[in-house]
């Protein structure tokens, strides 16, 4: 095969497999058609397992039913959902004491959990912003953007979001930098605003000159103020698929600002590093943790092989397949495609499993819980598509 | 062989681990002998990968080395890197501001994180009152009862202890009313005061009335005030590793009061119930976690096999043949030491593994971090040498 009929096969797999099995299963499953929103707790036949919300995947899933509506088909039924979970949302996700946003809500709505990051309100806007563009109604853009200017608040103002170390150790954390220049991103197709450029602008130059760090050939999860590595387990963990994830949110802000040299080349840069780092030679699949001194990972998970690292890969070498026209990048692709198909869809009950071990097999085969639904998978389903229409078009 | 020539033979074992492997090494890798107390971050040779020190290891490691002292061997160093690690919890680990203890301090004590619990005050009082029965010197268990109260303080005062949910969800924990009866226990010891058998009373009335759940056959983590089950995830979590060590608590309790029938059952149910929800029959070994209604449980390390889960067997099993006479605990004693020494023992490096996968293979070979040190195994082999002597007076 040439490489157009892999890049077009793999196309046509993802765009079925969203419109077959994922987004049924969620629309199926996941709806709460009496509260509004989305259920995402759901055992392996889909069958809830626990009512609790996530607030995060309210936003995620308002966003990715408006992204396929976007980008995949037009089904009113996908619009229909994510009206569901950002209604949901403004009724029930907020915390009026201070216009926060909680974790995590019972089924009707009542506050369960408040944690101190800004992940729940990213979501959020960015479900805002997508379905602004998918329903011309662009009062809910200006929302994204009043929300996103709430975050850059809350993060600026001392005390509103309590630190989880005391004042002794400093840090700054990679994931928040990042999800911000996603979420601005996101925003901005929708709606302008200065904001939003400045704050992409203010994360990438903490990416690289704080995070980035050649010394290891690693980005850092969590760093001093100053860029320096904070010399303990927590300070050495290397997260590949979390930097593997970053590195495409920075090619598509390359590739926005017309595939700008240097950025292109620190995000190609972070995805070489990491895919070494991650990618396991002896079972395949993208593992959860590394030490970049090579000291044993503490976290309890850190060599099973979760569903997300895999999706981001397969998103992030499309990306630098597109960004560089390299053959390994596509090599790469069908590496990680190749071992996602293996591993994560469950061919009985539809869906793919989320945590396997790292031999690949299914450590627990729950579709879902606060931290698995609508989104990784979706969101690679969709994009991959989209990327790699772009790359043909060339 | 005959009962007591197997007995002979695990406590004879027991001892010469404590004594030739475990209590060493920590010695040798982890006493700070600059700033004093002790370190856990240690990789499988026993170099230290992270100077932070966890203040619970502080308290434990204080407990085991002055516990040794009173029932194993009295040698000179036990006691003095006990006093050690007492000295540096009093010069370090206290919050001026409110008393509370941190969780996490740097290596020469500053403080670097401070939790919502309890078991850093309940790890030092018990380091306390075993150090100050090994040293003869009895402010320190004046120190221990002072601190119990203080604990049972903070737990009593609305605000000192910010609950991880919102009021819509109140719950009570398995966890801090078992290691107050163990706290207590250990504190009456040294000195006698009627809040300690007063706050045993109340424990013991707690996990009888709230946390045992028939319907289940099950102690339960975490539920309702009243003792109803949280019908979530979390609230369904079985984790029998800590049932396991609830039950010899309470059958050390029920011993103490001359093997208080009513007491002593309970003892036997729970320890009955946990081993069959914990014991993995395709594999051995105690297992992580389970869901009271057979969902698959989300935490990441749910099929995982610890160390101390294995240590807590060992030790309840002994006690339970103790309190009953009946063999089949003796059998279950035999699976679960066996398990125990074909899995967790390091033969090239010293100490035990830590982490191991369902089948028992490493899953990271570090000696230490904050939760793993000088606690569940040498206790385990300094108390089960003791309970055998027990039974052998019989």
């Amino acid at each position: 095969m040439n490489h157009s009929e892999y890049l077009k096969g793999w196309s046509d797999r993802y765009r079925t497999d969203a419109l077959e099995n994922i987004l049924p299963f969620w629309l199926e499953h996941g709806w709460d058609r009496v509260n509004g929103g989305v259920y995402t707790c759901v055992d392996r036949e889909g069958r809830l397992m626990d009512s609790t919300k996530s607030v995060w995947f309210q936003g995620r899933c308002g966003f990715i039913y408006s992204f396929a509506y976007n980008n995949l088909d037009p089904r009113p039924e996908y619009l229909e959902f994510a009206k569901s979970c950002i209604d949901f949302i403004e009724a029930h996700c907020f915390d009026p004491a201070d216009g926060r946003m909680y974790f995590e809500v019972t089924a009707d709505g009542q506050p369960l959990r408040k944690r101190r990051y800004v992940f729940s309100e990213c979501f959020a806007a960015i479900a805002m912003s997508e379905y602004s563009l998918a329903s011309g109604d662009k009062t809910y853009a200006e929302k994204a953007l009043r929300l996103f200017k709430d975050i850059q608040r809350f993060i600026a103002t001392p005390g509103m979001l309590e630190p989880k170390y005391l004042p002794t150790q400093q840090a700054v954390g990679h994931s928040v930098t990042m999800i911000l220049i996603n979420t601005a991103a996101r925003i901005r197709e929708a709606i302008a605003d200065p904001a939003l450029n400045e704050q992409i602008d203010k994360s990438l130059e903490m990416i690289r000159t704080l995070f980035v760090h050649p010394e290891y050939k690693a980005l850092l999860e969590m760093v001093t103020p100053d860029g320096k590595l904070i010399d303990t387990l927590n300070g050495r963990t290397i997260n590949p698929g979390h930097c593997i994830e970053t590195a495409w949110f920075l090619l598509e802000e390359a590739k926005y600002r017309n595939w700008e040299p240097e950025l292109t080349k620190m995000a190609l840069q972070i995805l070489d590093w990491s895919w070494d780092w991650g990618w396991d030679e002896e079972f395949g699949g993208i593992i959860n943790f590394r030490d970049c001194k090579g000291f044993p990972n503490q976290d309890y998970s850190q060599d099973m092989k979760f569903w997300w690292p895999q999706t981001e890969a397969v998103i992030a070498t499309l990306y630098a397949y597109e960004a560089s026209g390299d053959d390994k990048y596509l090599e790469m692709h069908k590496k990680a495609s190749d071992w996602m198909y293996a591993h994560l869809p469950d061919p009985e009950f539809g869906e793919w499993f989320g945590y396997l071990h790292r031999d690949g097999t299914v450590a627990q085969p729950a579709k879902g819980n606060i931290f698995k639904g609508p989104f990784h998978i979706p969101r690679m389903l969709i994009k991959s598509p989209m990327i790699i229409g772009e790359i043909l078009k060339k």
